[in-house]
């Protein structure tokens, strides 16, 4: 991992926190969407598949004319290709899921049940991909869980002022099971990128295809389920499109590309980082930007987030002193040459 | 440290909580005091006097009858003597801080300041008694302060909804000030019990004796302030006194004598980890005893300083994994047995 993973994962951090920012500022005056939503994830696939497929076709131009010691490994069979649909699948399900999740339980219960994913991704990564993490990684991990949601505690005084811990059970066992799908979605495709040394751009090119795919269906449903009362989706795909609306496509399509980068050169962790710094960015962002009143929560879940992300990258050495071990070194040190004496 | 001060910790902590919810208890139902609170701390004080004497008597006669190994150590030269006035002369000028700042800030303000006692205190530990912290503990102290704090944010559709940061400068300067005199006093306290081995509860007598004779001090200033129009301290002393008020004398001076033990065996951090878990317990037990409402919030602080207490007290090489060091450690091992081999 000599990659400049941090430098991907703050970029990544940036661009997520302007995603949020960008969808509000594509909103109408009204805050409503003079666009179709769900046209943008769609194009956002499509984009990234376009440029994973521009870099592919560079890399086996170049490494057909070079040596062939830098050839992009491509991996063509049908029983590896086919797993590629999978995370496709699994967002399918989540979105369902999602859906039926906020039938039982409000919005801010949701967003609140949202920091889970960070546990279940952890989880999931050491359950799916064996990765194993120290007491105080755990510690961190459930820390930044605790920061995030403490930075969304409904301030005092504010307007609308659900009671949380109300909602039918099934609501909260909806709202793990989503938690999990999303994690579960995050994990495979790590599994996925890192499985075989396959060129990173032909990975793409498979995953977005399948999302491509996915997200047409998805469109063509919702003309179904309007009666086609708003015509085909290719013929309103760009209504209401505002310079703001292909900001927030390309900015979506970037963040894409940057969480695949990280799935195969780093890990999940440090994705769940990126996005969780990035929420509370957006926060901070906001404001300045849209005078949000500034809490005290949000101030406490800034500091608990540093100290988790401190305490999960730092090297273990410069957070905790050893004196025990290191007497011990020394002792067995003695001991062996002592042996080592001995036998000679 | 062989001492069980996990115990003695344990016990205080419970101590400490109590006294919270006996001294609501103790109020009248109208919510003000029956009787003089000032009292109070004067009888505390008058207690752990004679419970210290009690003890130190009990010492003498054990050490003079049997060898001479086990006498108490009594130093009563009036250089050492006169340092255990220095406790009282802060925790004084730290009552008229107190006073000044409430000028300034509101009391929910007051109490989020309040945590930074836990701040200081570390602080001043560092530098006063020049005791080390790792940056994992340094660390925890952070988190112990933002647990505590995230407890207290004011709830959604609270009451009273008094914005914080708006207070002038002064109230800040001064709560600052506040929580550095408190510290102040803890840290020299400790200093003070251990500086030699004398015998607890000879230094105990000597502490209590300063409290004493400052707490009457009090009582005869309040007489001059109302004029004498309530009569002379000691004629009204006992006016409106119940049993619960008789028991949070019996606590507060049970706590201090905790405390005292704690000063000379084990440290202010220990103290400070005992009240901050007393606050959290409080909180919890005032949700059965007075139906509080539990917030999410309280929730929130209890995990972080839960997490803060074992990333503290835990022994480092259970929470970091240092293969580095593992592999380090072969290596040497490895280069002394071949350099001991070119030796011999």
């Amino acid at each position: 991992m000599g990659s400049p993973w941090y430098f991907v994962a703050l970029l990544l951090t940036i661009l997520t926190s302007s995603q949020g920012i960008l969808t509000s500022l594509s909103q109408s005056d009204e805050g409503g969407y003079k666009y179709d939503y769900a046209t943008v994830p769609f194009l956002a696939e499509v984009l990234k598949l376009i440029i994973s497929g521009l870099f592919l076709w560079r890399e086996t131009k170049t490494s057909s004319s070079s040596s062939s010691s830098a050839t992009a490994k491509i991996t063509k069979d049908w029983k590896s290709v086919r797993l590629f649909v999978i995370p496709s699948i699994i967002y399918l399900i989540h979105n369902n899921v999602q859906f039926a999740t906020l039938t039982f339980v409000d919005t801010s219960t949701y967003q609140i049940m949202g920091n889970l994913k960070i546990v279940t991704t952890a989880l999931l990564f050491r359950l799916f991909l064996k990765r194993k993490l120290s007491n105080l990684q755990w510690m961190a991990i459930g820390l930044l869980a605790v920061g995030t949601t403490t930075s969304q505690i409904k301030g005092c005084g504010e307007a609308s002022c659900d009671s949380l811990f109300t909602a039918p059970i099934q609501g909260y066992l909806l709202g793990i099971l989503s938690a999990a799908l999303s994690a579960l979605a995050g994990v495979y495709t790590e599994f996925l990128m890192k499985r075989n040394n396959d060129s990173l751009y032909w990975q793409n090119l498979q995953l977005y295809t399948f999302g491509s795919l996915f997200n047409v269906a998805r469109l063509i449903a919702d003309d179904f389920r309007l009666g086609f009362e708003k015509g085909l989706w290719w013929q309103r795909i760009f209504d209401g499109y505002s310079i703001t609306t292909w900001l927030v496509v390309l900015n979506l399509g970037s963040t894409g590309l940057l969480v695949s980068w990280l799935m195969k050169y780093a890990d999940n962790i440090v994705k769940v980082y990126s996005t969780s710094m990035a929420m509370l960015l957006t926060m901070v962002a906001s404001i300045y930007l849209f005078s949000f009143k500034p809490t005290v929560q949000l101030f406490l879940g800034i500091i608990i987030c540093i100290m988790s992300l401190h305490m999960y990258f730092a090297p273990p050495q410069t957070l905790v002193d050893l004196p025990v071990t290191h007497e011990a070194h020394h002792k067995t040190l003695k001991q062996v040459i002592v042996e080592e004496k001995t036998d000679s």
